[in-house]
Protein backbone atom coordinates (compact mmCIF):
# COMPACT_ATOMS: atom_id res chain seq x y z
CA UNK A 1 0.00 0.00 0.00
CA UNK A 2 1.16 3.55 -0.83
CA UNK A 3 2.21 5.41 2.04
CA UNK A 4 0.08 8.38 3.24
CA UNK A 5 3.17 10.65 2.65
CA UNK A 6 3.82 8.90 -1.26
CA UNK A 7 0.41 9.91 -1.75
CA UNK A 8 0.53 13.47 -0.57
CA UNK A 9 3.87 14.07 -2.58
CA UNK A 10 1.88 12.71 -5.78
CA UNK A 11 -1.87 14.53 -5.63
CA UNK A 12 0.22 17.57 -4.28
CA UNK A 13 2.91 17.69 -6.77
CA UNK A 14 4.78 18.55 -4.03
CA UNK A 15 7.62 16.37 -2.45
CA UNK A 16 8.39 16.27 0.57
CA UNK A 17 11.77 17.97 0.74
CA UNK A 18 9.91 20.88 -0.48
CA UNK A 19 6.67 20.49 2.11
CA UNK A 20 8.96 20.76 5.14
CA UNK A 21 11.09 23.43 4.03
CA UNK A 22 9.61 25.26 6.23
CA UNK A 23 12.03 23.97 8.41
CA UNK A 24 14.92 25.27 7.03
CA UNK A 25 14.60 28.47 8.80
CA UNK A 26 12.12 29.62 11.33
CA UNK A 27 9.27 31.74 9.96
CA UNK A 28 7.69 32.57 13.08
CA UNK A 29 10.73 34.06 14.39
CA UNK A 30 10.97 35.74 10.80
CA UNK A 31 7.39 36.83 10.22
CA UNK A 32 5.87 37.27 13.90
CA UNK A 33 2.52 35.80 15.72
CA UNK A 34 0.92 39.11 13.90
CA UNK A 35 1.71 38.05 10.52
CA UNK A 36 -0.15 34.53 11.53
CA UNK A 37 -3.50 35.91 13.01
CA UNK A 38 -3.95 38.31 10.04
CA UNK A 39 -3.47 35.38 7.65
CA UNK A 40 -5.58 32.86 9.17
CA UNK A 41 -8.01 36.18 9.80
CA UNK A 42 -7.75 36.36 6.22
CA UNK A 43 -8.37 32.85 5.36
CA UNK A 44 -11.40 32.33 7.20
CA UNK A 45 -12.90 35.39 6.10
CA UNK A 46 -13.04 33.62 2.69
CA UNK A 47 -14.02 30.51 3.74
CA UNK A 48 -16.94 31.44 5.98
CA UNK A 49 -18.41 33.62 3.06
CA UNK A 50 -17.36 31.63 0.31
CA UNK A 51 -19.95 31.45 -2.47
CA UNK A 52 -19.99 27.98 -2.68
CA UNK A 53 -21.85 26.32 -0.26
CA UNK A 54 -21.17 23.00 -0.02
CA UNK A 55 -17.59 24.55 1.11
CA UNK A 56 -18.73 26.72 3.17
CA UNK A 57 -21.08 24.78 5.37
CA UNK A 58 -18.56 21.98 6.44
CA UNK A 59 -17.33 25.51 8.66
CA UNK A 60 -20.93 25.92 9.60
CA UNK A 61 -20.90 23.77 13.02
CA UNK A 62 -18.10 26.19 14.42
CA UNK A 63 -17.83 29.55 15.52
CA UNK A 64 -14.95 31.33 13.36
CA UNK A 65 -13.13 32.89 16.07
CA UNK A 66 -12.06 29.30 16.80
CA UNK A 67 -11.48 28.42 13.62
CA UNK A 68 -9.10 31.24 12.95
CA UNK A 69 -7.28 30.43 16.60
CA UNK A 70 -7.20 26.83 15.98
CA UNK A 71 -5.56 27.17 12.85
CA UNK A 72 -2.61 30.44 13.59
CA UNK A 73 -1.48 28.49 16.87
CA UNK A 74 -1.08 25.28 14.79
CA UNK A 75 1.03 27.21 12.23
CA UNK A 76 2.88 29.16 15.13
CA UNK A 77 3.83 25.87 16.58
CA UNK A 78 4.83 24.07 13.07
CA UNK A 79 6.31 27.04 11.72
CA UNK A 80 9.45 27.80 14.67
CA UNK A 81 7.07 29.53 17.47
CA UNK A 82 5.72 28.48 20.94
CA UNK A 83 3.55 25.19 21.43
CA UNK A 84 0.61 27.39 21.53
CA UNK A 85 -1.38 24.48 20.23
CA UNK A 86 -0.62 21.80 21.87
CA UNK A 87 -0.14 23.41 25.43
CA UNK A 88 -4.66 23.89 24.68
CA UNK A 89 -5.56 21.19 22.26
CA UNK A 90 -2.68 18.09 22.87
CA UNK A 91 -0.91 16.92 19.37
CA UNK A 92 -2.25 17.97 16.31
CA UNK A 93 -3.51 14.95 15.26
CA UNK A 94 -4.11 16.38 12.12
CA UNK A 95 -5.91 13.52 10.78
CA UNK A 96 -8.05 12.16 13.69
CA UNK A 97 -8.98 15.80 14.14
CA UNK A 98 -10.52 15.93 10.42
CA UNK A 99 -11.91 12.85 10.97
CA UNK A 100 -15.61 14.65 10.92
CA UNK A 101 -15.08 15.77 7.68
CA UNK A 102 -15.24 14.12 4.08
CA UNK A 103 -11.72 15.58 2.85
CA UNK A 104 -12.29 15.22 -0.57
CA UNK A 105 -9.45 15.96 -3.38
CA UNK A 106 -11.92 18.82 -4.32
CA UNK A 107 -12.04 19.83 -0.67
CA UNK A 108 -8.54 20.30 -0.98
CA UNK A 109 -7.94 22.47 -4.03
CA UNK A 110 -11.14 25.05 -2.49
CA UNK A 111 -9.34 25.43 0.68
CA UNK A 112 -5.86 25.62 -0.89
CA UNK A 113 -7.67 28.49 -3.59
CA UNK A 114 -8.76 30.53 -0.54
CA UNK A 115 -5.42 29.79 1.11
CA UNK A 116 -3.55 31.17 -2.22
CA UNK A 117 -6.07 34.23 -1.93
CA UNK A 118 -5.02 35.25 1.42
CA UNK A 119 -1.53 34.89 0.55
CA UNK A 120 -1.83 36.95 -2.20
CA UNK A 121 -3.21 39.78 -0.17
CA UNK A 122 -0.53 39.55 2.69
CA UNK A 123 1.34 42.37 2.67
CA UNK A 124 3.33 41.02 5.79
CA UNK A 125 4.39 37.72 4.36
CA UNK A 126 7.58 38.20 2.36
CA UNK A 127 7.40 36.53 -1.23
CA UNK A 128 10.12 33.56 -0.30
CA UNK A 129 7.96 32.46 2.72
CA UNK A 130 4.82 32.68 1.09
CA UNK A 131 6.28 29.97 -1.51
CA UNK A 132 7.59 27.66 1.47
CA UNK A 133 4.02 27.88 2.71
CA UNK A 134 2.15 27.74 0.10
CA UNK A 135 4.17 24.12 -0.62
CA UNK A 136 3.22 23.41 3.03
CA UNK A 137 -0.15 23.61 2.68
CA UNK A 138 -0.86 22.02 -0.51
CA UNK A 139 1.47 18.99 0.51
CA UNK A 140 -0.68 19.12 3.73
CA UNK A 141 -4.16 19.54 2.20
CA UNK A 142 -3.66 16.00 -0.08
CA UNK A 143 -2.07 14.44 3.01
CA UNK A 144 -5.23 15.25 4.96
CA UNK A 145 -7.07 13.83 1.53
CA UNK A 146 -5.00 10.68 1.59
CA UNK A 147 -5.62 10.06 5.94
CA UNK A 148 -9.42 10.61 4.56
CA UNK A 149 -9.25 7.66 1.90
CA UNK A 150 -7.66 5.57 5.38
CA UNK A 151 -10.87 6.08 7.01
CA UNK A 152 -12.70 5.23 3.99
CA UNK A 153 -10.67 1.42 3.75
CA UNK A 154 -11.48 1.04 7.11
CA UNK A 155 -14.96 1.66 7.10
CA UNK A 156 -15.49 -0.61 4.19
CA UNK A 157 -13.33 -3.46 5.51
CA UNK A 158 -15.39 -3.52 8.34
CA UNK A 159 -18.84 -2.75 6.71
CA UNK A 160 -21.22 -4.80 4.20
CA UNK A 161 -20.78 -3.09 1.23
CA UNK A 162 -23.38 -0.40 0.82
CA UNK A 163 -26.24 -1.03 -1.50
CA UNK A 164 -25.49 2.64 -3.06
CA UNK A 165 -21.87 4.36 -3.28
CA UNK A 166 -20.32 6.72 -4.86
CA UNK A 167 -23.18 9.67 -4.71
CA UNK A 168 -23.48 12.53 -3.51
CA UNK A 169 -22.42 14.07 0.14
CA UNK A 170 -18.81 13.93 -0.89
CA UNK A 171 -18.19 17.78 -0.80
CA UNK A 172 -16.67 18.43 2.19
CA UNK A 173 -12.95 19.99 3.09
CA UNK A 174 -10.16 20.35 5.42
CA UNK A 175 -10.76 22.45 8.77
CA UNK A 176 -8.53 23.49 11.24
CA UNK A 177 -5.85 22.34 9.22
CA UNK B 1 -17.71 15.58 24.59
CA UNK B 2 -14.67 15.31 26.75
CA UNK B 3 -11.79 16.36 24.43
CA UNK B 4 -8.97 14.37 23.60
CA UNK B 5 -6.49 16.93 25.94
CA UNK B 6 -9.00 16.54 28.42
CA UNK B 7 -9.08 12.94 28.77
CA UNK B 8 -5.36 12.82 28.24
CA UNK B 9 -4.98 14.53 31.26
CA UNK B 10 -7.45 12.88 33.45
CA UNK B 11 -5.97 9.12 32.76
CA UNK B 12 -2.71 9.73 32.55
CA UNK B 13 -2.39 12.22 35.66
CA UNK B 14 -0.40 14.88 33.67
CA UNK B 15 -1.47 17.93 32.53
CA UNK B 16 -0.83 20.05 29.19
CA UNK B 17 1.51 22.45 31.10
CA UNK B 18 3.91 19.32 32.36
CA UNK B 19 3.77 17.16 29.39
CA UNK B 20 4.78 20.12 27.26
CA UNK B 21 7.54 21.12 29.60
CA UNK B 22 9.40 19.45 27.12
CA UNK B 23 8.97 22.49 24.55
CA UNK B 24 10.78 24.82 27.62
CA UNK B 25 13.82 23.80 26.13
CA UNK B 26 15.87 21.81 23.35
CA UNK B 27 16.31 18.41 24.50
CA UNK B 28 17.46 17.39 21.45
CA UNK B 29 20.47 19.99 21.57
CA UNK B 30 20.89 19.08 25.31
CA UNK B 31 21.24 15.41 24.86
CA UNK B 32 22.37 14.42 21.05
CA UNK B 33 21.15 11.49 18.61
CA UNK B 34 22.73 9.32 20.08
CA UNK B 35 20.77 9.51 23.10
CA UNK B 36 17.51 9.16 21.87
CA UNK B 37 18.26 6.53 19.07
CA UNK B 38 20.03 4.56 22.47
CA UNK B 39 16.96 5.02 24.24
CA UNK B 40 14.31 3.65 21.65
CA UNK B 41 16.95 0.97 20.76
CA UNK B 42 16.82 -0.60 24.68
CA UNK B 43 13.03 0.38 24.52
CA UNK B 44 12.45 -1.72 21.50
CA UNK B 45 14.82 -4.22 22.61
CA UNK B 46 12.43 -4.85 25.73
CA UNK B 47 9.27 -4.92 23.87
CA UNK B 48 10.16 -7.87 21.50
CA UNK B 49 11.01 -9.60 24.56
CA UNK B 50 8.51 -8.56 26.66
CA UNK B 51 7.30 -12.22 28.41
CA UNK B 52 3.43 -10.70 27.58
CA UNK B 53 2.65 -12.54 24.89
CA UNK B 54 -0.19 -10.19 24.09
CA UNK B 55 1.77 -7.16 23.96
CA UNK B 56 4.76 -8.51 22.24
CA UNK B 57 2.59 -9.98 19.23
CA UNK B 58 1.19 -6.33 18.46
CA UNK B 59 4.54 -5.42 17.35
CA UNK B 60 5.24 -8.89 15.61
CA UNK B 61 3.94 -7.86 12.16
CA UNK B 62 6.97 -5.02 11.96
CA UNK B 63 10.89 -5.50 11.74
CA UNK B 64 12.46 -4.22 15.52
CA UNK B 65 14.84 -1.81 13.45
CA UNK B 66 11.90 0.18 11.32
CA UNK B 67 10.17 0.43 14.77
CA UNK B 68 13.06 2.35 16.23
CA UNK B 69 13.82 4.43 13.56
CA UNK B 70 10.40 5.39 13.78
CA UNK B 71 10.53 6.26 16.98
CA UNK B 72 13.68 8.18 17.55
CA UNK B 73 12.94 10.41 14.68
CA UNK B 74 9.68 11.69 15.66
CA UNK B 75 11.43 11.87 19.49
CA UNK B 76 14.15 14.02 17.71
CA UNK B 77 11.85 15.87 16.00
CA UNK B 78 9.28 16.60 18.34
CA UNK B 79 12.06 17.71 21.05
CA UNK B 80 14.09 20.24 19.29
CA UNK B 81 15.77 18.61 16.44
CA UNK B 82 15.74 18.06 12.61
CA UNK B 83 12.69 17.13 11.08
CA UNK B 84 13.78 13.34 10.29
CA UNK B 85 10.40 12.48 10.68
CA UNK B 86 8.48 14.19 8.33
CA UNK B 87 10.85 14.38 5.60
CA UNK B 88 11.01 10.84 5.59
CA UNK B 89 7.11 9.97 6.71
CA UNK B 90 5.06 13.19 6.01
CA UNK B 91 3.63 14.74 9.70
CA UNK B 92 3.43 12.48 12.36
CA UNK B 93 -0.44 12.02 12.39
CA UNK B 94 -0.38 10.27 15.90
CA UNK B 95 -4.09 8.98 16.11
CA UNK B 96 -4.17 8.01 12.23
CA UNK B 97 -1.13 5.98 12.33
CA UNK B 98 -1.95 3.84 15.36
CA UNK B 99 -5.48 3.23 13.83
CA UNK B 100 -4.72 -0.35 13.16
CA UNK B 101 -3.70 -1.02 16.53
CA UNK B 102 -6.17 -1.26 19.62
CA UNK B 103 -4.66 1.56 22.52
CA UNK B 104 -6.25 0.06 25.51
CA UNK B 105 -5.62 1.76 28.96
CA UNK B 106 -3.65 -1.41 29.78
CA UNK B 107 -1.43 -1.45 26.69
CA UNK B 108 -0.49 2.41 27.27
CA UNK B 109 0.64 1.11 30.77
CA UNK B 110 2.62 -1.38 29.39
CA UNK B 111 4.20 0.44 26.83
CA UNK B 112 5.07 3.14 29.47
CA UNK B 113 6.42 0.21 32.08
CA UNK B 114 8.99 -0.33 29.37
CA UNK B 115 9.68 2.82 28.93
CA UNK B 116 10.47 3.15 32.33
CA UNK B 117 12.44 0.82 32.53
CA UNK B 118 14.23 2.12 29.32
CA UNK B 119 14.78 5.61 31.14
CA UNK B 120 16.10 4.06 34.16
CA UNK B 121 18.60 2.25 32.55
CA UNK B 122 19.99 5.24 30.25
CA UNK B 123 23.34 6.99 31.49
CA UNK B 124 23.05 9.44 28.83
CA UNK B 125 20.07 11.32 29.82
CA UNK B 126 20.33 13.54 32.76
CA UNK B 127 17.19 13.15 35.57
CA UNK B 128 15.28 16.46 34.73
CA UNK B 129 15.29 15.83 30.92
CA UNK B 130 13.90 12.03 32.31
CA UNK B 131 11.17 13.38 34.33
CA UNK B 132 9.97 15.85 31.30
CA UNK B 133 10.39 13.03 28.68
CA UNK B 134 8.53 10.60 31.10
CA UNK B 135 5.36 13.24 31.35
CA UNK B 136 5.04 13.64 27.95
CA UNK B 137 5.13 9.93 27.02
CA UNK B 138 2.44 9.51 29.63
CA UNK B 139 0.42 12.40 28.74
CA UNK B 140 0.78 11.23 25.13
CA UNK B 141 0.16 7.09 25.64
CA UNK B 142 -3.16 8.32 26.76
CA UNK B 143 -3.98 10.76 24.08
CA UNK B 144 -3.66 7.84 22.42
CA UNK B 145 -5.69 6.07 24.02
CA UNK B 146 -8.14 8.79 23.53
CA UNK B 147 -7.70 8.55 20.17
CA UNK B 148 -9.13 4.75 19.66
CA UNK B 149 -12.33 5.52 21.77
CA UNK B 150 -12.71 7.80 19.25
CA UNK B 151 -11.98 5.57 16.40
CA UNK B 152 -14.77 2.75 18.26
CA UNK B 153 -17.04 5.72 18.66
CA UNK B 154 -17.05 6.21 15.11
CA UNK B 155 -17.49 2.29 14.06
CA UNK B 156 -20.31 1.78 16.51
CA UNK B 157 -22.30 5.23 15.03
CA UNK B 158 -22.23 3.28 11.83
CA UNK B 159 -22.80 -0.24 11.88
CA UNK B 160 -25.15 -2.18 13.56
CA UNK B 161 -24.46 -3.05 17.46
CA UNK B 162 -22.37 -6.65 17.38
CA UNK B 163 -24.11 -9.39 18.97
CA UNK B 164 -21.22 -10.01 21.25
CA UNK B 165 -18.89 -6.86 22.64
CA UNK B 166 -16.49 -6.23 25.23
CA UNK B 167 -15.14 -9.49 24.52
CA UNK B 168 -11.58 -10.56 24.49
CA UNK B 169 -8.69 -9.33 21.39
CA UNK B 170 -8.83 -5.80 23.27
CA UNK B 171 -5.10 -6.19 24.19
CA UNK B 172 -3.28 -4.53 21.98
CA UNK B 173 -1.02 -1.22 22.41
CA UNK B 174 0.70 1.71 21.65
CA UNK B 175 3.43 1.12 18.60
CA UNK B 176 5.54 3.46 16.61
CA UNK B 177 4.59 6.56 18.84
Amino acid sequence: MQSLQAKAAEWSGVDSADAFAIDESNLFEKLGLQAFVNLSTNFYNRVYDDEQEWFRSIFASSKKEDAIQNQYEFFVQRMGGPNLYSQRRGHPALIARHRPFPVTHEAAERWLHHMQQALDTSSDIDAESKLKMMNFFRHTAFFLVAGDELKKNQTQAQQPPPSKHGTSNNHHACKKI
